[in-house]
C-alpha cells in the first residue's frame, strides 16, 4: 500500500514503532463542483482531493502540518485502515503518537495530488464534460497546480495557516513552493531529498522512463483501456527510477552479486538484483497508472524555482523558517542542492539550517526512520 | 563510427589532434577454423576476427601495445580510413605520433571483441554449421572469452609477450584478466574506470536496459530477421546507459534545463536533454546489433575478480606493474574502485599506482583528451 516498495530494503518502520502507530484512519473525498483552472492552460472543471488526517485540530486552528507525498505516494501518510493491513503508511515512522511530527500535538494532513490515481482528479477520473475517464485526455499539470489545489484542502478545513509544510522529494518541492506562494500561510517549511530545481540529469532519468512507457504499444497515446495500458513499459520505467531512488552501497548490502538460484547465464533475469528490480516493477504496475506517471513526472521536470530565488523572489525576510535536510547517498537531489536551499534563503534573510543524513540508503533514504533526523525534526516544529 | 557517441559534447580530439592522427588505416581480418570452446559451455565453430595495427613492430616484437575496446567500441581505435571520415577511432586523443601512446615507438592493436557486430564473431555473423546468422542462437559469452580470443591475434602476430594492455572501461575489465590469466605475457597494465568486478548497481542498470530490449515486441528471443529487430527497445536501453556515462554536471554544462523550441508541454520530446537522449538512442541502433548488446552487457556483468583478488591469486609478485586510473565524477566505476585495483596489487607485491583525473565529464571521461593523463600514461609506458 505505501508507494515506496523499498521500505523492505532496511529495518522496516514498522517493526520498531508499530506499537505507537495511529490506530485505524480513514480517507476523505473534498469535492469542489468549481473549475480548476491550470498553470499551462485549460482547466480541470471538478476536483475530488482525498485526504487524510491524524491527530486534533486546535479549536484557533493554529497546529495543522501538511505532508505532501513523493512521486508514488499518496494521502494515507501513517497508521493503518485496518489492524491487519500488512504495513501502514509510507511515513509512519515519523508521524505518530510521540513521533517526530506529533499527532498528539500536531493535526497532520495528507493529500493525494491531482493528477495521480489514488482517489483525487486524476487521468482514471471520469470527466464529466464526456462521461469518460480522462485517460489521455488528462491535462498537464505543475506542481504549483498540486499546491493550489492542496490549499483548497486547508481552507475547506478552516485553517487559515499551517504551522508548518514537511514534504521529502517531490513533497519536498512543494513545501519549497508553499513558502513561494503562500509565505502568509505557512510557519515553516522543512524539505528533505529536494532543490530548488529538478536537474538536468534528473529530467534525464524521467525522460527514459517515459520513453519506455510511450514506446509500449499498448500506450496508445495514453488511450488505453482500463485493464490494458502499458504495463511493460511503466514496470520498466519504474525500475529506471528505482534505481535513482537507492546508492551503490545500497545495492552491494542488499543483494551484493547474487545469482537466482537455478537460473542460467542466457536468462533474463539472472542476478538477484534483476530479480528485485522486476519484482518492483510488477509491483508497481499493479498500484499506479501510467497516465499518471506521465503527468507527475513531467510535472516534477518542471519544476524551478532558481530564477525567482535568482530574483530575490523566492524567500522573503519574515517567511517561513527553513530545514533543509540532505541524505549523504542521494545521488537524485544531492545535498549540494539542499545546501544551495539553505543559501537561498539565509541570503533572502530567513531563518534556515541544513541538517544532513549520513545513510547508504540514497534518496530513499528520507523514508527511513532515523533517529538524529526525528529529533531535529521534532525541535524545528516547536 | 566512434563507439563513443558523446564525443562532440567536450572538445573534440579531432580538433586538437587531427593534425598528429594516423594516415589511413585498414583492418585485417584473422580467420581461426579450430573450434573455440567457451567458458560457459559450448563452442564457436569458427572465429573471425577484425583487427587494426597502427606503428610498427619492431623486430624482436617487444614493442606491442594491446588497447581493448568498451562495451560499444571496436577495433577502430585511431585514425581514419579515408582523410575525410569525419571522425577518427574513439581513442585518437591518445593513440598516434608522438601521443600517451606513441604510434613513432609502439605497435597499437585493436581488435574487436567476440559477440560484438563491427567484424569479429557475434550474433550477426553466419553459424557454419547452419548457413545462417547466430542471432538469438549466439551462445554466452565472458570476458574471458574474448580475451583468450585476442590472444589469438596476438599469438598470429607473432607477439610472445605484449609490452602492455591498456583499456577503459570494459577495456580495463580486459586488462585486468590479461595480467590475471596470463601475467608472463604482458609486462604492464594501467586500466581506466573499471575495477576489480561490476557492481550490484552497474548490473541494475544493465538489468533495465535489457529489459527494454527483451520487452521489445520485435525482439522475439532475438530471433529477429535482418532490418527489423528491437530497435526501439534498444534504443531506449542505450539511453538508460548513456546516462550512467556521464555526470550530473556534465548534463548542467551541456543542456542545463533547456526546451525544445517549440515543444508544447505534453510533447514526448520536451527538452533538449530529452532530444539529445533520443538522439543518441537512434544513432545507437543504426550501428549495434541488440543480440550483441545484450551478450556483452552480460559478459560485463559476469566480470568478477575479487574473490581471486582476495585468495591472492589475482596478482602475484614481478607479474605485470598496473597503473589504475580513476575518473572524479565517474559514479558508474566510482574512483573507490580503482584504488582498490591498486590495493590489491600493492598487497600482492606488484607494482601498482593510482592517478586520478578531476573532471565533469563521468565515465566516459576515459575518451577524452586530458594532459595530465597523457603525461602520466607515456610515463608509465616507458
Amino acid at each position: 500500500m505505501t508507494g515506496f516498495p523499498c521500505y523492505d530494503m532496511f529495518d522496516s518502520p514498522t517493526k520498531s514503532s508499530s506499537s505507537h502507530s495511529l490506530g485505524p484512519t480513514q480517507y476523505h473525498d473534498f469535492i469542489s463542483s468549481q473549475p480548476f483552472a491550470l498553470e499551462l492552460g485549460g482547466e480541470l472543471p471538478q476536483l475530488t482531493l482525498r485526504y487524510e488526517t491524524y491527530g486534533t485540530l486546535l479549536p484557533d486552528k493554529s497546529n495543522a502540518i501538511l505532508v505532501p507525498h513523493a512521486l508514488s505516494g499518496d494521502h494515507h501518510v501513517a497508521g493503518r485502515y485496518h489492524p491487519d493491513d500488512p504495513k501502514p503508511g509510507w511515513w509512519d515512522g515519523f508521524v505518530g503518537p510521540g513521533k517526530a511530527i506529533d499527532t498528539d500535538r500536531f493535526f497532520v494532513i495528507g493529500i493525494n495530488c491531482i493528477g495521480g490515481c489514488r482517489g483525487s482528479t486524476g487521468p482514471l477520473s471520469t470527466d464529466p464534460r464526456t462521461g469518460k475517464p480522462y485517460g489521455g485526455f488528462f491535462p498537464e499539470i505543475t506542481l504549483g497546480d498540486i499546491v493550489r489545489a492542496q490549499r483548497l484542502v486547508i481552507r475547506h478545513l478552516g485553517i487559515p495557516r499551517l504551522h508548518a509544510v514537511v514534504g521529502g522529494s517531490m513533497g519536498g518541492m512543494q513545501a519549497l513552493l508553499w513558502s513561494a506562494d503562500y509565505p502568509d500561510e505557512v510557519g515553516r517549511i522543512a524539505v528533505l531529498a529536494a532543490g530548488l530545481s529538478q536537474s538536468p540529469m534528473a529530467i534525464a532519468l524521467n525522460a527514459v522512463s517515459r520513453a519506455c512507457v510511450e514506446s509500449d504499444p499498448q500506450w496508445r497515446g495514453g488511450h488505453y483501456l482500463p485493464g490494458e495500458g502499458p504495463q511493460t513499459g511503466l514496470a520498466i520505467g519504474r525500475q529506471i527510477a528505482h534505481i535513482s531512488y537507492l546508492s551503490s552501497a545500497a545495492f552491494d548490502q542488499k543483494f551484493g552479486r547474487a545469482r537466482v538460484p537455478g537460473a542460467q547465464p542466457k536468462d533474463s533475469v539472472y542476478w538477484q538484483v534483476e530479480s528485485y528490480l522486476q519484482h518492483q516493477g510488477e509491483s508497481f504496475v499493479k498500484r499506479f497508472d501510467a497516465n499518471s506517471w506521465l503527468r507527475i513526472t513531467r510535472a516534477v521536470d518542471r519544476f524551478d524555482l532558481t530564477s525567482r530565488a535568482a530574483a530575490g523572489r523566492l524567500f522573503r525576510a519574515g517567511g517561513p523558517d527553513v530545514l533543509a535536510i540532505g541524505f549523504s547517498s542521494d545521488w537524485l537531489y544531492p545535498t549540494s542542492e539542499l545546501r544551495m536551499v539553505v543559501a537561498a534563503a539565509t541570503a533572502a534573510g530567513v531563518n534556515a539550517a541544513y541538517h544532513e543524513v549520513v545513510t547508504d540508503a540514497g534518496h530513499d533514504g528520507f523514508l527511513l526512520p532515523d533517529t538524529g533526523l526525528s529529533v531535529r525534526l521534532r525541535a524545528f516544529l516547536g
